[in-house]
């Protein structure tokens, strides 16, 4: 098993306080930027296309991030990750609500096409879709069956797109293709509040900008918002419900440390033998 | 006077989980997200032309909220409210600011004339102006006289519109033209945060998706906002202002009960002998 | 020094209660629109090129903030500033990201240029590349050296386009071109939140629109922000992060006086004898 350094990390987000570039929906952007402000980084929203190429020029990652597409932010995410690949800026896909209309699943297959993603971060159902195994999402909530192989799934969708994939939900799974790696952190909380599967893309995309690997990135940010969720149910006292759950989760998105996520983590999971 | 049972209400809630498509502002969209997400429904928001027939088709209700109104977003709730209407999905009405500016008042009329909805829920100077009272918004808040007749007010414009209609201010009232209710629950402190006429919308219509007859939404989801924020105020300590009532609103619409409903609601009316 | 007399401000605060019509971003949005009520205004959002004239035309001030700036909001800020200035309605300008790309600093210089504004308020870097001395942005976030003189910019930014600014960060300077007041209040917590700068830029706006001077504005919507961080930060018990930060803020939003201001206020400075 690759042995997760949060140490290592947390040193790198330090250093580098990466600024993070996020073409994303107005639902959650708020959400977002908070938690990149909590552990550490800036974050930037910019969607106009007369600009985010000049905007992800000077960012050290990019967030795309799906949920209320617009044609017009869909041309700037075309124009802002070519830019980021030809600068060696890495680019992160949250495909929300691939699989609930044609539309949005054939511009995230799009962008999966012509952008090259440092990594893709979805539930089961958006995965499954751009995975071509017949995923089907409702609105923007997952809707696969109980048996689906995650492991398979996270496999296929990496060696398809040569990307790196995370698959959160009640398990999460995180794959570069060659191996895999089951994540059992979280509460059920985190499903009742809106922008848990947005922030936790966007913490991704903040690792990856602080120079973490893919898979790395991808385990530390799952885990993250993972054990951030732990503590914040823990902290709940009585008539505490989803209004303070947010807050204290991102109490402890600001608070967190390396030593807190080496102790929580539960994670199994290496080099897959096909 | 019609009895709300709550209990099926709730009952009918947790069976269906129902899908509430918005097209919405990105003032309050984090806030109507969450609060549907708390009361057991899912949220979804979008809005572009080229998906909104795709996603509504898969909905159990629409809301079309006019804040932070656009030509596009205008466009595509035209588009989304006749998929709804041919499917034969409900749709709810939020004409905020309708009255404040022309085109606004003149959006909200047309919205009214093309698409048939089950509900239309303003505060008195919106509702006035729709219908053809000589109602006066200022900005998105109402700006009406002291001595209005609600009752007289709601009747009207359910019976130019043929819609169920509440009314939420000091006072509430829902009619769908043969009967007229007065809510007399809520806390003056709802009126100092965003978002707590939209959020009642989307409860409205979360519980128009469960299946509730339009009266039935109506007088459920003011009477859960007016409750949840009665108890909000009631859980205030020493030091506590707008961001702790906030939090605390969003806790009990998380765990309020039809229990809770049944013991608070505070209503009387029934068919208007007109 | 001149006399900043909160409780004037704050009297005609409740006589007035402004209404705030903001042309702004989606990731703030909803913590302006809460900062405007919790201190007794009214705000209300609407960037649609079809009725900005109209609303800004029944409001108290307009406040222009480029975050998540696009073409089409572009064009309702010009509207809107044009007819504010026809209609004599004061108008401030938050210029996010000038100087992080050429379109925004583009965009800024026009609107400068165009409308007449009473007051701007910026971060350091902002201001800088407005007042051409070659400020760089970073994202959103201020990128200047530690030795820059404040004082000075401000002169020189006020001087240049006659408008009032107030330049945020570390510590704030507000200048009118002839006078300069250094502000020592706040607490580093503020910059680890998203939206305190549009925050404080909103609340100026409130107070312009409650008939305070720009200087007067500007001292005081700084003042009361940064001193309701403070009082957020001294409530703050153990496990408490940026999530609790931010709703204890908002409290104090809501609850601070003018007699707190009073007390807590550290400002110096006066006529600039140039």
């Amino acid at each position: 098993m690759e042995k997760i350094d949060f140490h290592k990390i947390s040193h790198q987000l330090e250093v580098n306080s990466p600024l993070v570039h996020h073409i994303t929906n107005y639902v959650t952007a708020n959400d977002c930027a908070n938690c990149i402000l909590a552990l550490g980084g800036s974050p930037v929203m910019a969607d106009d296309p007369e600009e985010v190429e000049e905007m992800v020029s000077m960012s050290s990652v990019l967030v795309i991030n799906l949920g209320t597409l617009k044609q017009r932010s869909l041309r700037s995410m075309r124009l802002a990750g070519s830019k980021a690949n030809e600068k060696g800026i890495p680019v992160i896909l949250d495909p929300v609500g691939a699989g609930a209309t044609s539309w949005r699943t054939k511009s995230a297959k799009e962008l999966l096409e012509t952008v090259s993603f440092s990594f893709v971060r979805g539930n089961a159902s958006e995965i499954q879709c751009l995975a071509g195994l017949n995923g089907k999402t409702r609105g923007v909530e997952t809707a696969v069956g109980q048996n689906l192989d995650l492991r398979k799934l996270a496999l296929t969708m990496a060696t398809e797109y040569k990307v790196a994939v995370g698959i959160t939900g009640v398990n999460d799974v995180v794959s570069d293709g060659k191996s895999v790696y089951e994540l059992s952190n979280g509460h059920p909380f985190l499903t009742k509040i809106t922008g848990s599967g947005c922030m936790t893309t966007s913490i991704i995309g903040l690792f990856l900008g602080a120079e973490a690997s893919p898979v790395e990135a991808g385990i530390a940010g799952i885990t993250t918002m993972a054990v951030a969720g732990e503590l914040a149910y823990e902290d709940l006292v009585a008539k505490d419900g989803m209004g303070s759950y947010r807050m204290k989760l991102m109490d402890h998105l600001g608070t967190i440390s390396a030593d807190i996520l080496e102790k929580r983590v539960n994670i199994k999971g290496g080099i897959h033998h096909g």
